[in-house]
């Protein structure tokens, strides 16, 4: 019974099958092949405006490749304290523009705000002796497993676009959002002033593809030079396309996502007030007692204790796939 | 019927297989499954020494990555004229070494020998206003459809060691040229001096596996972040681990590229000696007739011209999967 | 009546005098000159320890080189919120590094301990999924004017080695914090664990050269050819080495220091308890009252407000050259 | 007798005198004091354009900061084969473009023609698997002593506009070209379609100020930020703009290159038939004979060997300073 984290889970019937469908030669490697071609149309589709879509095999690539279309080698990114581009990929940001800078504002529940970020940057100088703001790079769902809504991602939105920066979106559990939320994938993406989206499927059922989703399209021809530069345009990229088209033509994005936010919000019922966050997509963080995290283990239970050591916190996420027995095991454990 | 290029074949039943197989979740991403915890010993057990394995996503970020964890950014690597790191992958190098410089060596029929490199360096110097030569990157099968014999490797290796350089070898076809020369796996990487070898599955009937195949233990470390940092640490990388095992266990790369080889030499022979290099690999390189390319093409033949513009020079690549018709009709209207 | 900054001051005559001599054609450009040739010895007379100088045109350059040479891109750099590397200077770190990210430390009045640095790098992990730390950067004399003990910084210098860290040192001041503490130059470099000194002029009587001053041998190679590829090695570089030999030999850099030093003392004595932190070097950090600002400007006085907006708080710098009556005017002010 | 290079002559009295001139305290630092003020009004006035201008401490940083700010990381610069920045500036361009290729051409007499690159970059693409030219950087006075005549060079330009491409000129020896053609200074810059010239002093009287002259306003932006990040903003910054103006202000920079220029022309008078380019600025390549080097240096003349060892070929560079006497033993020797 593992609830460490929805990125190791098994990919989706529906994934495995579009791989094994795409698996007869084609004639052209790369994006050259119908299965790729048909990819930003049935993007366009669901997101309801004109999009450019970049398959890459991690999230890492696809967040760190879109920040460093959107600024310069002296240039700074907003982010909040945990977001994973600061905490768990290497400084990948760093290297993929050249040295630029992520600018940490702290925000309550994993989100950030106007006022929050315009707090942070009182000191922050625009003449040449500091690095320049250019993007805010923001998370959906948050890395608290909270969901921003329409309006506020809006806001901040509306509030980059005031400094002349680009947004970008992590969206490594974008689906969870949409699934909580109810609404239009582009409410909380393209409508919101989101420039290019990092759009996850790995751990929502998929198997190696992300998909970095333009909808400015003046960053579309710098993107993909420097994606091919990354090494992140393999020859047979039919089997990410494949993947990707699986994931939302018919839904299965949403499905799978929205099993995961229900084993959630089981879990989150059973352990009441001591829940540290709105649950709102597949991530419960909770206060544990003292011996608790200890039992929990003892009966079979898989999970990272949070925050800092001692704490007693513990995270606990739910896969698309995560076993109704599972789930109800934890639960029962943390209600009793 | 499509020469075009090995690199959007099928994937070959043991990769597929493979894929399914490794689907069900794991307890740990990243590295952590049991499926990566076999590559080293599994990789070792193929080329007669311990080394440690990195699956990567593309040729391109395996020799990059290579690269980079060899030479500082004031470093420079030597390489044909005609490598693949120079000539299609969008200045990866570049990239990834933070500005290192390729030294580009002229070599008849895609290979290079040390009294070439020699000669092409004697403009070079030492001092701090140039570049600094700290690695040789090799290309086994070649360009040109050529390999390098065991001793020419062994003689290139010790060349490099004498100048302090490591060496890198870009395995794109690596089975290729196993297959070829009948040899032991080592004696044209470890065994010749090669620290770094780019082992490739892709073009052989894998579907997104390539392997950094790492002999020099003190580059490990680093090579690993830089890994993660590049954006290639996939979290469900048992699936890249389970290609490399389904193609190296049970010998599946040496009879896939036995047969694209075996190809390779019926187009040949009927090209009779209008064959430009020696063909060693699964790549024919013919000097065509006048008309003779739109006689092809319009028997249904798809394959790249080469060369200079209007050279008459063809390239026909075969593939593991390629049709034993398909190269027979190719083989006939050659000869014809 | 200007205390704006040590930096616009002028050269003093031992440095003006310097450079004339220094005019006539010499044989050789770069560091091939016998006044570049005297550069190691005479800065080895000064630490009591072999070291390697490499003069550079701006205090960021030297940094930043200083830096680049001791962390891989992937690496991580642990210094005080308040320091130059991090405020000022552009993200020269992230330039030379390749990507290399700031760990950013609190700590009462400029200055770090071993303890803040521990608590601050709790979360911090080894794993591949963050940067690694590789590196302490510390100024002294401190941006908030304090000088580090000869203990404190070994203090620093020893945690720093226990975590396999190298020692860098921002010494735009170092000349201030020497003449504070009156103790031998290399106890508050060398002999505490520094592997390279930012040793700084320009703020305090020099014209255009900072050295960098290299006590790891093991460092120097790969910063020479970092040098020249920054463009910080100019053909006449012994107007560079001329500058910093007129600063340590006759003990130039000392008497200049002591005498902004004092100045800053008069000012410090004159604001009381009003000064922020304790004043070892030649800034003054002071409380103004309500209407103060406006009070002295009006009298001719130019400064910095400092901290956050409205905070009332001032920085004074006097540099060796500012006049006595221009400090005696302002500290009647403050006084008054 | 030296003619090593003009790279570590003496600085002229103008520029002496002007660095004496500017020692006095200034309020503000940076760019910030009233005789940077002057610069860009300065050079508009000499080159009959508008333009902003950007001290720096070396050719080096000159060139590789304007390649920064024309070319992507995934471009590729054109250049001459024997281009300073290839050969002898420790690969800068690929430091400071974050990883840009140069494409080397080669051209007789060290000029590039349209055709000579047009033929050059027939193999190469415009697809994402190769590196995007973005530039074109020439040399005047080229590497081999000869100048591009003003129609030459817009010819180049043109071609350079014509494929969407920015053009830089290294203008180390610019004001020999200038005194050698008698033309208006924006005849061989701006008005031949030069984006941004590194205007050089060093070589040419100066001590340490090279001057980076931005034609394009669009470049300057970014330009501002690179310098500074590139430590190469020095805090004294009066000091380079007061070179800059002794040097232009009064035509010091014509008068001593056309010094130069005219030793140069003494030297091959005298050199005859054995002289291998024109000579138009102040570098003559003599072809010697047998036994010749040898006389010569056992004559006390200093002087580089040049070209693939034992050619025979030698490099005499006349500094503005060279002495006449020098340069008449020199010319009776190669006349002897």
């Amino acid at each position: 019974m593992t609830f460490y984290s929805d990125n190791a889970a098994a990919p989706c019937p529906e994934v495995l099958a579009a791989i094994a469908a795409a698996a007869p030669a084609t004639v052209s490697g790369y994006d050259g092949d119908p299965i790729s071609a048909r990819l930003d149309a049935a993007f366009a589709e669901v997101f309801g405006q004109a999009c450019t879509v970049l398959p890459v095999g991690t999230g890492t690539a696809a967040n760190a490749l879109a920040l460093a279309t959107m600024v310069p080698p002296y240039g700074a990114i907003v982010c909040h304290q945990d977001a994973h581009i600061q905490v768990d990929e290497c400084g990948a940001p760093g290297f993929f523009t050249g040295g630029a800078a992520l600018m940490l504002v702290p925000g309550a529940a994993g989100k950030l705000t106007p006022e929050g970020i315009a707090t942070a940057l009182l000191p922050h100088r625009g003449d040449v002796h500091q690095v320049q703001v250019r993007a805010l790079s923001l998370t959906q769902a948050t890395e608290a497993g909270t969901v921003y809504t329409p309006a506020e991602l809006a806001a901040l939105g509306d509030h980059a676009r005031a400094q002349g920066w680009r947004v970008h979106l992590d969206g490594a559990r974008f689906a969870n959002a949409v699934a909580h939320l109810g609404c239009h994938p582009g409410d909380i993406s393209c409508r919101a002033g989101v420039d290019i989206l990092s759009f996850g499927t790995i751990k929502n059922g998929g198997l190696s593809a992300e998909a970095i989703v333009v909808f400015g399209p003046d960053l579309v021809a710098d993107l993909k030079f420097r994606r091919k530069r990354a090494g992140q345009m393999p020859s047979k990229g039919r089997f990410q396309a494949a993947q990707l088209l699986a994931m939302i033509e018919g839904g299965t994005w949403l499905r799978n996502a929205a099993r995961a936010n229900a084993g959630a919000q089981a879990i989150a019922a059973a352990a009441g007030d001591r829940v540290m966050h709105p649950v709102e997509a597949n991530e419960v963080f909770v206060q544990l007692r003292p011996g608790e995290p200890e039992r929990l283990r003892a009966a079979g239970l898989g999970f990272y204790d949070w925050g800092a050591a001692g704490s007693g916190e513990a995270r606990f996420v739910v896969a698309w796939d995560t076993p109704d027995a599972d789930i109800a095991a934890l639960a029962a454990l943390l209600a009793g």
